[in-house]
């Protein structure tokens, strides 16, 4: 990998500055291009109106496939699939009632590859828990019961900005609590949504089982519905539950990421990737996960190859197929041009939807992102995105670069309400400003810029 | 009806300053017995989560009225039922998807006393009105198609406080729509959910078919679902739905209304009503419409009894059943009650949420409202009570009593949030404040207090 960590360089060089007042003089002007007429805002309508949920393996995701093909070659650019093998995992039925308590009704959905129940489903008693410590501790009163996690986001947290370290630490349960319940005798694991609004909101999302343990079915409650059962139990009450989850796991089926390409004028072998995914959960549209993301990436390939401009290296749009329920596109991606990896300059990830910009994150550190900085001072205040903020993780769909040591760019957009609506049936296309979609875009257009036109490293 | 307003008068009359002093300090003084140790959440908790929704003819409706009358009697209250015949309509499946795009899901709920459609569906293509000029003008292209009634709530109106306005002009469409639409030959009827949030939620509410018109499926889509529809329309897209909408109308059942009395000491035949209603929608627990109600009801005889205060009239606590859709219990009541009418001195009924009080809607009205708010100065003030305003509609239930001229009272809870899950499976007891609550039942112990202890008219 020495040879990534050279081209690196190219980044931590100081550019000159002729040559950096050019840079941003461009990229000052594709902003303007994109603020002043994008079409972010028709992409994604047509994306989420017109095909809706993408869940891998749908037809609604290869019918995003082709249309975003399509729309690449209308406007003149280079683009191709790359075969991808996905998932293929579909919600069936799901409900569920206490009949302990006159058969109140409790909202809940599958998690994204959860087994079934059987068709007239599972009633058990209810045993709430918070962590693998109290998991534990009950032992053997865990056997044959519904595990509840009752793991509330921290809306501090979110309220400070920090949406998705909140996520991260709440989402621990829904990703692993079926396996480590089931470890434990349990017959089925729910979680409380993990969000930071609801009105009796289901938020769905991806489990993980271990190889080690039976798959028991799992699923999210609503907040809401967490918090009656809580209330229940507080009293002392027995809580019995008829759970009905019939979703299916069928054969995998052949998919693809759209890769769309502005070939470099003088070094078109070295690359700069931006991308964001083209899949989504299936109880919304997707608009902001990450149909927002798309749109931005598209619109910033258009505005790029309208403007005539010619930079240096080849900018590679990836629209990632299964970013939410396996990165099969992501690591395929990685998988099919590992050769070319020492040449990936950068790779750009748009996967925090789309509220007004508030900066980036990157995987450059220290000197590396303090030159990056001074390259494109001045360029992304006016739309609010000055902030860079120096991360591991940039996006998983890029994580594979990023681990092989590609430089990584995230853009993050205000996050405060991102996790109102993420993975939930709210997802849809009104939850999105297109003036702040717009502003998205103009920030990936020039960050892209910026990143394939850079004067090689001295 | 002569003598209803004789008695009527009671409440005009000026009393003494004297009477007035005992009667404030006997309001103040229940108002901090309930304010220091309401048991109205306890009541709302038991009622919300335990029995959950309460729709007429459930099962959860009549464990209701068991549940209440055992309440009473372990208060010491009298307490009886009144047998109310009411409709018995229980919602089926219920979906949507555009066949015209990519089979989207369409969020629905049926609209209380809808007919089904075929249990395999309409399918039909969609036209959008919003008023029935445009039903008229739009003419014999309706017949044959789904309509979707697209009337958002004005939200200016619900920030102003006049959410009930608002309301009351939007839901027309939910009311009568179907029927205006079936008289132009549609096949079905949907409307844009009445509310004032969304997080993709469908607000459900009684409809009225017209006897001269065919009935034809009518139900709510979400905000969310509403605005895709007008989006592709405005596009010049086709818009074919497949709709699917199950619900039963069962033969009509035997319920109750639930009536607890205690009774006045020195004139128990004049009579105060108080009021909530028992039953709810089915879609959450109807924690605020009206089940928060009807514990503000039940713990303000509570108070009242414990405070061993013998007020000289009869205050008559009516759960009544059936509020929702078809005011059974409410006609019943007055319906078994005819011949006392004339000495019901006021009705108070409260079905405007738990929120904090504001005040109070009256027909009193002129010298006979100023007379009175001059007999409670300083009553309601400390819980920000204190508003009184004239209105002829005091409350559905009681409307047979106000309509026969016994005067009516509304407690009038802060209406800012009451619409983001009124008739939703958001109104749950979460969104409720147990302090506020409290409040709400401290100002309905003082109004009743005050109304049945007032000095007769000189």
């Amino acid at each position: 990998m020495k040879k990534v960590a050279l081209i690196t360089m190219v980044l931590i060089s100081a550019t000159s500055l002729l040559a950096q007042d050019a840079l941003r003089a461009n990229a000052a002007r594709l902003m303007t291009r994109e603020l002043e007429a994008s079409k972010a805002y028709e992409t994604l309508e047509y994306l989420s109106d017109d095909i809706g949920q993408r869940l891998s393996g749908s037809k609604n995701a290869e019918a995003a496939i082709l249309w975003s093909v399509e729309r690449f070659r209308s406007w003149g650019i280079d683009v191709h699939t790359e075969k991808v093998i996905v998932p293929h995992w579909v919600r069936g039925e799901e409900y569920a009632t206490l009949p302990s308590q006159m058969d109140q009704k409790i909202v809940v959905t599958a998690l994204g590859g959860s087994v079934a129940t059987p068709a007239n489903g599972i009633t058990a008693e209810v045993i709430e828990l918070d962590s693998y410590e109290q998991l534990k501790a009950q032992g053997d009163k865990v056997r044959g019961k519904i595990v509840v996690w009752n793991n509330p986001m921290d809306l501090n947290l979110v309220r400070s900005g920090r949406g998705f370290e909140a996520y991260r630490f709440a989402v621990e349960f829904r990703g692993s609590g079926a396996s480590k319940a089931a470890e434990y005798g349990a017959l089925a694991s729910l979680v409380r949504s993990v969000g930071s609004a609801s009105l009796r909101t289901p938020h769905t999302g991806a489990l993980k089982y271990e190889d080690n343990q039976p798959k028991i079915p799992a699923g999210a409650m609503t907040v809401e519905d967490s918090l009656l059962i809580h209330r229940l139990l507080a009293k002392g009450e027995k809580v019995i539950m008829h759970l009905v989850l019939t979703p299916q796991t069928l054969p995998p089926v052949e998919s693809a990421n759209v890769v769309a390409e502005i070939r470099g004028s003088t070094t078109p072998d070295e690359v700069v990737v931006l991308g964001g995914h083209l899949d989504s959960w299936d109880l919304g549209t997707g608009a902001i996960d990450d149909g927002g993301g798309v749109a931005q990436v598209m619109d910033a390939m258009r505005v790029i190859k309208e403007s005539g401009l010619k930079p240096r290296r080849t900018i590679r749009c990836v629209l990632f197929m299964n970013e939410e329920n396996g990165l099969a596109g992501g690591k395929q991606y990685a998988a099919d041009h590992k050769d070319e990896l020492a040449k990936h300059v950068a790779a750009i990830e748009t996967d925090s939807g789309s509220a007004a910009p508030a900066g980036f994150r990157t995987t450059l550190d220290g000197a590396a992102r303090k030159n990056f900085e001074q390259t494109v001072a001045g360029v992304f205040g006016r739309i609010g995105a000055a902030r860079f903020e120096t991360a591991k993780n940039t996006g998983a769909d890029i994580s594979p670069l990023t681990d092989a040591g590609v430089t990584g760019f995230s853009l993050e957009p205000d996050s405060l309400h991102y996790f109102d609506y993420h993975h939930t049936p709210a997802d849809t296309l009104d939850k999105i400003d297109p003036k702040e979609l717009a502003q998205d875009s103009a920030a990936i257009v020039a960050l892209t810029y910026v990143l394939a036109d850079m004067p090689p490293a001295r």
